[in-house]
């Protein structure tokens, strides 16, 4: 099954291809690794995914000024994250899903304890290409510092547990928010701080992206929620409807549909204008942020 | 049921006292991560373990010149990637144990997915510790890096990944000894090189104290296979016997016990002979390496 095209710009494809073959280099067969352990991992991260962390990264970083060779490491960090995150969420003992970016979900495809070992393996991974390849070691130092809180149990691993221990309690607003804001919004915000920092932004600047990405973060989970609502399970390239089915609590099922689409086109909207100071600079990023809200996976 | 006394000379009691000071400050009750998550990470960390690899750190450390407050982040951090490795290494998918430290595991205590999630969030609190509490940024960095690599699919993971697939299949001493190099001995040798490297020391003694920590790491693998055949379960706190009857390949089932005996005794004498240029200063090593194969678990 092919996944189909998004809605990006030629230009966003293109920085994709670059990152695509940048998570390929990084993920080389190599003698001193397990090789089914490396397949694995190269199954998983080099699926075919929008790579929106990465993409915000580099996007962030040329909005700054900076150049992408210097940002594509931590491009690479982030989605390393990310992957390992989705990798442990799939396991029967989290969301239990057999489909991942439209094929079998890595401990489906490998077994269940290789999949935990890719997972284990992608974490450490990100913050070697982190300490070894982002000049000077002060500013890897301060990279590493900031994915570490992003990944962590404050963030993103706290969002996935409270996500687990919401299922089929009364949906609560203010909670809802919460866990969506570790889950999704703090490593979309991280990856636009990344950028920033990278391309040696002001303070002001890394302070705004960050902002920028925590409302960005909560928009792409309320368009995420609805996708999976309404979602077609070839489109989506996972099961959809799973998280009514799991009694998980959702945006569409505490606000309805269209207030949860009035939220998610208000929170970029302010997104969006939150960039103002940057004019034309700012117009792929503001584009990135119209693609999540519209996007059709 | 409490663990018995170990072997350590008073001196290294108080510093592992240190050391469980520091790493329950670490792991504080924080408004900002889930309690059930927090609770499941302190009771795998702050369970009754030997602490060997951050002893092996602030040893080291001591060793170079250093002193213990620039080297407890980087001991912490290796304490909790080991805890990490601990959690799930035991997990059903995997090890499939019961018992560690004398207690529960993680997943018996909690949940499985509470012991993932616990798990995944040791791996980046031990780079925000490092990141964060190592001091110049520089060194943090190099830190990151050194913590990253033993971790990863090259060491750690690596060589829980081939243990996992090496389970019943016919012993070959060579492809044992890479394992264990991987699974254990990277990360004892990394403990010494952070001591080392906390201490600024020079990169001869860097490289002497990395090479002493992996013969050490083998010594200590083989004791360990030794431990798994005669032990008693309540000195172990930890299920006993297990590897051979999950099949997998050990020192004495490949070497018989004299023998394994023999070279784990031989290792720890090179060891030590290999720090003959430390003099006095090479004392509480030394100790901690006679430690390992005396200990009765």
């Amino acid at each position: 099954m092919t996944l189909p095209p998004t809605l990006l710009s030629k230009e966003m494809e293109s920085t994709r291809q670059l990152i695509e073959e940048s998570l390929s280099r990084y993920l080389t067969l190599d003698a001193n690794s397990p090789e089914r352990l490396t397949e694995a991992m190269r199954y998983s991260v080099l699926s075919p995914g929008k790579r929106l962390r990465p993409l915000l990264v580099l996007t962030a970083s040329r909005l700054c000024g900076g150049n992408d060779d210097n940002a594509l490491p931590a491009a690479c960090a982030v989605e390393f994250i990310h992957c390992y995150s989705l990798i442990h969420d799939d396991l029967p003992a989290m969301d239990d899903d057999d489909l991942r970016r439209g094929r079998p979900t890595c401990h489906r495809q490998f077994d269940e304890a290789t999949a935990i070992l890719a997972g284990d393996a992608l974490i450490p991974l990100a913050f070697e290409v982190l300490s070894r390849d982002i000049q000077p070691g002060e500013l890897a130092a301060r990279c590493c510092f900031e994915l570490a809180c992003a990944a962590g149990a404050r963030q993103l691993v706290g969002g996935q547990s409270d996500d687990l221990s919401s299922e089929n309690l009364a949906i609560d607003l203010e909670k809802l928010e919460k866990i969506h804001e570790r889950k999704t919004g703090a490593m979309l915000a991280v990856s636009l701080k990344l950028g920033a920092l990278c391309a040696k932004a002001p303070l002001e600047t890394v302070v705004c992206l960050e902002q920028f990405g925590k409302k960005l973060g909560l928009a792409f989970q309320i368009s995420d929620d609805l996708l999976d609502l309404r979602g077609e399970q070839d489109k989506m390239g996972k099961r959809v409807g799973k998280d009514h089915s799991q009694g998980k609590m959702t945006y569409p099922a505490a606000l309805g549909v269209e207030q949860s689409e009035a939220l998610a086109n208000r929170l970029v909207t302010e997104a969006v204008d939150s960039l103002s100071a940057y004019d034309a600079r700012a117009n792929t990023l503001i584009e990135l942020a119209k693609f999540i809200v519209s996007r059709t996976r």
